[in-house]
């Protein structure tokens, strides 16, 4: 295998600069010639795909969002669009893929595969910690680190005040980030969408508080389980909670990449250009315990990333 | 005199346990004994009043909020609320106050050297800066540390995505926090109270941008000039920008005091307790280009403060 | 069991706060009554040993060191201090210690089981990773995180100047934080005590960096190989590499803990708490994979805890 | 005037590229053409000038260093390098130049213009705080910043253990760093240049502070009033403080820039070009109060600024 190419698509998440980097980097390690391909499939349809130098990747590990950016494509769904796409790699010389990104990009990928015979390799790239088959994908210990130092600052004026906030993070499907938040922060009562809300329970509590001298309470909510102005709304009917509401959004996406997203980045990118030397195809890297193995698409699609029941019980422990 | 109290009051602001703590050290440097007030005018009617020891300011400096707490207070606006509250100082000797906060707060003040000949010294807390007096009020830095952080880390996604953001920022009745954040972050346009929008103008930049491939739009909005989903829909109906939304709420009140807030907060407070001891009377501690300066209440009251209007032009030129 | 008492021990370090208070919240779920020990064995033998309550830990874990502090103990290694120590537990009835620290805390905790029957449960807090048993012990990602932002302050500078650094981090016979730092930062080298530095290769790499044009150059030093200011010296009888030298010192073990350190903190102390319910007793807390697994002490003592030989590899392959 | 350089000398200051920034947009604001210089008086010897497009200068705002690099020139020194330098504005047309750096910058333009006629106005840039004629220069306050949050960190691990530490910073005639760090952090002693050490008197302090039961203590020295070591050797001889080292180095120069500086570096890189364009030549822009006042050359070199004594005196009450 001499030539690969590189893309990142659907929602940008941090960590994604440190994966291009690493891919890069070992492609040249082990003699190959890396591409880039701009906007994901949009760009790969569009021919906006071009030979990476060594220095192209230098500096970036620190940045957020992505360099080889990002775009939703309607038109990678129809076939004349997918036929595009593979002309433009074959023309090229291009054999094979590493497509960093969600579910989505990874379904793209495997259409490639499958119709056209394009191999690749995935990276998951998501910070609501929903894809199954990594511990952690990429971009979500960043995430958490910004929603985190967000809420402390809360936290400060929350005490100054003695007042109920209500914060609404990141999670359609997923509560990991509002749980994770809430042991981190030390956040008084949390709702996602994989539990119905105990709102009575969550009221009893504060009220309870309120009677401990407690006037501080912070409720974190996950985007999924509703909106954070509708439950402000019934912690106010309930009683005196004046609640304050905080939709923190897209600045939990754009974060600069921590520690262990920059590591996690660059050794998932690392591992994808190594499985593709060593025959493999249709898997995504994946973190397990301290390992990245590769995981089949097919398993990534139809299963579900599972949240951690001794996380959730560590949360009602301490809150 | 020998004994003063010490309170925050209204919206908590960065920077104000700096002026707590400086204003307890100071105290304690001219042989006088500092209380602390909880929870402002509330904390003066419940008597929740207390010496502080030189310990209890200890390592506050870096902390947000006020660790005296803040609250409003209906009852002191009622002569019977202000006699308990008086009555509460004079029992304990108590000759005089260093109040940390808005015009609301120091207004409080006035009344009870007016009505009460109790003496008083504030210190101007809000990170709105719209109080006259001061170049920049305690808070304001930081706030607009925390304003920045958000924007770059908004600008990480918009730049991977080419997506345009509106990102509502504080200021009901003033632009300083959007004008000043416009400059720090490089935002694309700002609109403030102060100037009536030019939305027609906005459009046409970001239609001009689009053109030159520049896909990012970062429009940063102070909530007293409309709400950023307003805008948002007037952007979407005006032609292809799909706007995605931010309100940084709280997270702008409550940041961990920056450098700058830190030494103004210790500036500060113990330029009220010198004031005090000098004879100084029913003014707030300003800060001048580099000299604090005491400035009459009515001064304070009966002005508006000023936006700098170099700063307003310096945007134009920047964007 | 109804009483244990919580002690920390040895070096601080990120993420101690976040163990106690999840000791201490565990322990009042499971109806016990928490002890807190002041600075570790001295502590013990001192008496300096109280009721912990609910309030005590709040507001606590985003704070870096350790509020139960910590202290050497010469007296401890006699049999009469020792004594002392079992003596002021015994007579309030603990019947169980946790134990947060190194591996010379867990040996401590490891004599007081043999020889007075005082049962424990370890949790390993360093920030060098030099602990058997555990992926990482309690600190590593946010002394990582501050060696990092250390780096990226100091590129900045070496990038506008063209200049070669040497940093010198903390690891005394461990090479860990120097080799994630380098992969996190895109250090050029990196030279660690496990192996013999190659400084000819270093040396004609950085002559093959000024030849393309390079003129910035990162090395990151691990304590252990060797002091920073003789590698410069070195460098520069090697040629034109004028190194500035910087020891990051205790910054590294001072940080406000990361996101990851909070959550691991609180993961171990409520399993120290849950393992002791459960009676296990002289073994240590490990995080192995995506769990928390129980380690014994004989283990711990004996066995070292190896670099991941993939991770040095990458970093072979990224610089 | 069409044509104008921008370029960065000496030491490299955080807020550099918002000034850079500022200038080239002020520039094509008037309808100017700017061009950068690579690496100071050595690239306008070796005729490293380019013109600087609007793109060049977009998201540099927020990144520490300086774009336009930064060197020493022994050649500039001589008659025969400043011709070369001269020689290579002239074939560009360039009339005039902003140079941003700290002193001798600033003397290498007074000499282009009395010898050669090249007109210049100057940008303060330092983080030493020791340039006449502006309140604070270019990288002062992300300096102090970088300070003020390691010195935070060393004082979590030396409250948790009782210890002593000596933190060197940077500062070799001035002692303003030291001072200003030493209110923002709570610091228990601060050693400045300017002022002989009372060290029996720190001696003294931290003896009753032991008394008192504070067994941590904190001492900022400028580099300039001795070795943070020779100071640990006495402090060693006169009793039991056995205290730890820290020398801050280059990560003091390297941080990115504060929003303080970002808005100081834009105000005063659009002064620059203003002032060329209304006659102004051979002065420097200085921050005074809250306007930016334009200094002549010789005040700048001839006078020194002085430290804030109130400030001086704020230190003594606070600690």
């Amino acid at each position: 295998m001499k030539k690969i190419a590189i893309m990142t698509s659907g929602g940008d998440s941090p960590g994604m600069n440190g994966a291009v980097r690493a891919a890069v980097r070992t492609a040249f390690y082990y003699n190959m010639t890396p591409y880039g391909i701009l906007s994901g499939y949009k760009g790969m349809i569009e021919d906006n795909i071009f030979e990476l130098k060594h220095s192209d990747v230098s500096n970036i590990i620190g940045r957020g969002g992505t360099i080889l950016q990002t775009a939703r494509s309607q038109e990678f769904r129809t076939e004349e669009g997918q036929k595009k796409a593979v002309e433009n790699l074959k023309k090229r010389g291009i054999e094979a893929l590493v497509v960093i990104g969600g579910d989505g990009s990874l379904s793209g990928a495997k259409v490639l595969y499958d119709k056209y015979d394009i191999k690749s390799i995935g990276i998951p790239g998501s910070i609501d910690n929903d894809i199954y088959g990594t511990d952690v994908s990429l971009g979500v210990d960043t995430a958490l680190t910004v929603i985190m130092d967000s809420v402390d600052m809360i936290n400060n004026t929350a005490s100054s005040h003695g007042r109920t906030f209500i914060i609404e993070v990141m999670g359609r499907h997923c509560g990991y980030l509002a749980v994770m938040a809430g042991i981190a922060t030390g956040a008084d009562a949390v709702i996602i969408p994989e539990v119905k809300p105990d709102l009575d329970g969550i009221i009893s509590k504060f009220k309870k508080r309120a009677e401990d001298g407690k006037t501080r309470n912070i409720l974190i909510v996950a985007e999924g389980a509703g909106s954070a102005y509708e439950f402000g709304k019934i912690l106010q009917e309930a009683g005196t909670f004046d609640a304050r509401i905080t939709v923190l959004g897209h600045i939990q996406r754009g974060g600069f990449p921590s520690y262990f997203d920059r590591v996690l980045g660059s050794r998932m990118g690392a591992a994808a250009i190594e499985g593709l030397i060593n025959g493999r195809n249709g898997v995504m890297t994946g973190l397990q315990g301290n390992k990245i193995e590769y995981v089949p698409y097919e398993d990534v699609f139809s299963r579900k990333h599972e949240m951690n029941q001794n996380v959730v019980k560590l949360l009602d422990i301490l809150t």
